[in-house]
């Protein structure tokens, strides 16, 4: 089997494996209060330009995306987001179970949301018997595989500060956006332009684990209190801040989420030039490619994939092919010749 | 420097370590639906002699007890609990945080709830401006290292049986409750007496999980879906599953905790012979030595512990002592030659 | 002044607040246990056919809708309702804080959720990562004057049972939705369609006051304390008792939403006469004129109502002109006199 | 019937119906942005010499306290409040219910928390795994009548501010609170000494109604928003704002409590001349006697009242017997004179 369905097929890469075992038995304290999430940290301020960042580390991207979003509203106060966002249709309604209304807005098949929208949206909300919009969410990268340039950040930042809007990025992929072609953001952009983003290891070569950046401090007040609360503090908190030590480790981060764009590109490639039409503009790790639905019974036999929704006429489905840093060149051939040219 | 601070200093047992590291090429299928969790899944339910119980595994103790809570309640519904029990007095106002009310209870020193405790309190909350007592919430062991017997289950779950209560068990040090000296209780008692416990892993070899035991498989309805929405679903949840594939094979999770139980009460042994007494009977893992204060600033420079609070007479302190499968006869040996005999 | 804002500016009709002062010192039982709320939910009861029903008494539609609904749905369970509906957009995000994701799906001018919208969006919602639909929100009228017949009704109901879907109806204008022109429900069509369906006493004749209509008591269970919890009862119940007694009394309630109707429809007959159209087709007792945005600045003086939104064309706007019990004949005609012809 | 059973047991004083009738027909702008909030706030704001003050209308207790509570706190602050506080045993786990844990501390048997009980509690939340006590939660008067004077409000309030915690005081007895014997606190003093505080209209005099005074608006960001989403918002609100105007002109308010205060000592002085004794001092409007049980029967079949508890000894019951605007001498002395003397 070709194993394309997501990027959390693998465990890890084997540099963060020994962290892990290599940490296994030094005895270190609990909590996340230990020297590897001491040094982890370290490393992404110093990767953020952001020295008095608050960096705390979590399992999983719908756990940070909630407590954080959580710690930083009062409750009366909502959150913009594009409709396909991760928070609004793959989390089990986990903000509004923190009694938060999400605001869900349009956003293109790129998946992102722009300044505009916000700025149309936000007078409605001044009727006080609505929620206040206190903070956006977007992805980088989106769902669909679209990466935000850093002008489209600037613009989206500053609209946000101009309404007293929190701007928070959910960056469970953000290895993939940072690294992908034409992309001009660095972390140290993200620690410039949002108040909170995260750092996704989960998707990128981690057993598991986020790093939750947020460059202002007092933002972070009352943080571990909520994230104990929230069920999101490993008794064994060192083993998240060693797998970011080793990811973290001689660019070893970005060098697997290139990889994985690079399989995914090579894939993206290799279908358009058989003939093949794509339902996104892809340049991440995530591909999108349009079928006629008789290919889907044969390529389910020999890929794991998933099925995206269908396609824009009639006889054809939209499916989504996802490379990781376990994904091999002769995944790709091998998956490739199994295309006919159309 | 003695670790004696907690069982949660040393990551996982080299067969925990290697089980994961085995899986991390496999390529599964996420979320926990995957032949690791699902054999998992099979072992516990035989070890618990409960063919059709609902097994799932969650990344830690504070998640598992108040996700499971939240599934199990309706929102006028409310908890027992012992005053001194880890819902109420470690996690943050987790269980709060999903909108129930805790009504502790006191209990004893061994931290045990009794059935006339419940009966008692029970009456008072017919008055309907209160909420509905419905799960009764206890640890075996407790807090303070005290371990249920069998008859004290079956009396307390046939109060429960009575007055419509659930009982759920929190089982994060399980493995040394059902290993101590004279404890007749088996995971099969549990699953037999209870509506819900856990299998705690963290403490006892694994790098993190809890495994949630549900008897019938009708109370887990809904559960994946609150899983989810709580951040408690692992996107990599086969490694839950393969590290208690581990610790079920050939009784290693017993082998560990009896382990553990022996090094603490070989500690017990030494400080009692020496004259030292404790605040707490326990014959597990965790131990409660009285001190004079004067021992503890040069302890504190050679070993880990906690301070638990201030003793019986003035100048005394207790403090806790944790022993787990990473610690030694050398370790047990060499800290108590720092104790004066009393 | 001409007062058409809305239809809650006047306290109360005579017979009502009479009922009120006589029930002032006969000191009655507190919160709704009391004979003047057992005589109205009597009269429910005979009015729905509908013997067991469970029937309460609320002070306010947010309060009786998020209540109701948080005590019905399980933690993962979420509501669908249209995109127009009071619940999602005049709630300040109630629902969302009792926990429940609201899933809104677009409706027509007239606000009208159609069978086939459900049936179309359920089934992407087996996917367990997201929360499961459980409750239909519609409200009966509508926010844009809209009225469901009893065919629709029927229709809607069957695919709730269909697809175990509980059915609530917002009955906050429920008087002058079944006093309108054509339309076939009655209060009894409702307790046999629906799960529960709310009789609105603010916006028809009392100070304050909503009932709660449950058909299956055994629905309703556990009502009384999460009422308690979330605010909603009142101290004084029988208050809300004695109103409800005096609108059911000789058929008032209906005569009320019988004139509230005719004033408002005389007053569109009248706009229709001279040349306006209107945004929705309100058979009730809200009507949407569009109006060129010059007539604005003149209507603000003499007339009190509220700016619905941008008219279909540029240089018009909606408004929202609003008759209750206490408008009056030469409200309608004193205010049609200010329209000119067009 | 005697009526002692509580003080919500007569609607309405007639000025305080007068003025609800009379606002009924004026066509007043909704949800209390209208003149008669307006000038019930500016009355309040003078009484509480804060003319900076917020001032908001509620309908009860139970929905003030846990709306102002959720709208001061963080998801990680907890509450300290006596044992015996009203939202501690009689809402219906209505704060857990907004995901705020109570830290309840035993109170004497006047009900009354003392400033050195919150400095030992305190150090012990130093724990980032437990909430943080952010707000103390007291009683003007409390459940069992008791009166804190000036210097104790100043001690209280002192301690607060050293520990960073807001002090709120439940005043749904505010008026007999203020205007019993020997009480030196004023509604200025509150406003000095407090983060906010209520006065309650339900139990002395008013159809419903108790007013939120926060003497800081700052503290009252967002807090209309929060009303409406708890349901506290009434669509008309003016209805409020009349009979708190009627409340506070020419001093009825505090008549009516100096009355039912009168009522309750005549009533305790009574029967401590028959030689009965009292479970707590009160000074207030709730007295309560301590009785043999074999005079049980026989009262409840002439009397209202409530059962508090279990006497002293065995063999005694303690009951509560509430006096309130509508108690007139009569009731007093009929009811004295069907006890004997012991």
């Amino acid at each position: 089997m070709y194993l394309f369905r997501n990027d959390y097929s693998f465990a890890a890469h084997p540099q963060v494996l020994e962290a892990v075992a290599r940490s296994s038995a030094e005895g270190n304290p609990g909590y996340g209060f230990d020297p590897h999430c001491e040094h982890a940290a370290a490393l992404i301020r110093e990767l953020a330009q952001a020295p008095k960042a608050d960096v705390s580390f979590f399992i999983g991207g719908t756990s940070v995306n909630f407590t954080a979003i959580a710690a930083f509203l009062r409750p009366w106060e909502g959150v913009f987001c594009p409709h396909s966002g991760h928070v609004n249709g793959h989390e089990s309604g986990a903000v509004e179970a923190t009694g938060h209304k999400l605001l869900p807005l349009p956003a293109g098949p790129d998946g992102k949301l722009r300044p505009e929208q916000i700025e149309a949206a936000y007078p409605t909300y001044q009727d006080v018997h609505l929620v206040l919009p206190r903070l956006v969410y977007i992805s980088q990268a989106t769902e669909t595989g679209g990466v935000y340039t850093k002008a489209e950040l600037e613009a989206l930042s500053a609209v946000c500060q101009k309404l007293h809007l929190f701007l928070f990025v959910d960056g469970a992929r953000l290895g993939c956006a940072l690294t992908s072609e034409g992309c001009d953001v660095t972390v140290a952009d993200l620690a410039r332009l949002t108040d909170a983003f995260t750092i996704g290891g989960t998707k990128n070569g981690a057993l598991m684990g986020e790093a939750l950046v947020i460059p202002d401090p007092a933002l972070a007040e009352g943080l571990f209190r909520i994230k104990k609360q929230r069920g999101a503090v490993l008794a064994k908190g060192w083993l998240l801040g060693a797998q970011f030590e080793a990811l973290l480790t001689d660019g070893l981060y970005f060098d697997l989420a290139r990889h994985s764009n690079a399989m995914a590109q090579r894939l993206q490639s290799g279908l358009a030039e058989k003939g093949f039409s794509f339902a996104f503009p892809s340049p991440t790790n995530q591909i999108f490619p349009i079928l006629p639905d008789q290919l889907l019974p044969e390529l389910e036999k020999i890929c794991a994939f998933e099925v995206w929704g269908p396609g824009p006429e009639v006889g054809q489905t939209v499916i989504r092919l996802v490379a990781s840093f376990g994904t091999t060149e002769d995944d790709v051939e091998g998956l490739l010749q199994h295309f006919p040219t159309k």
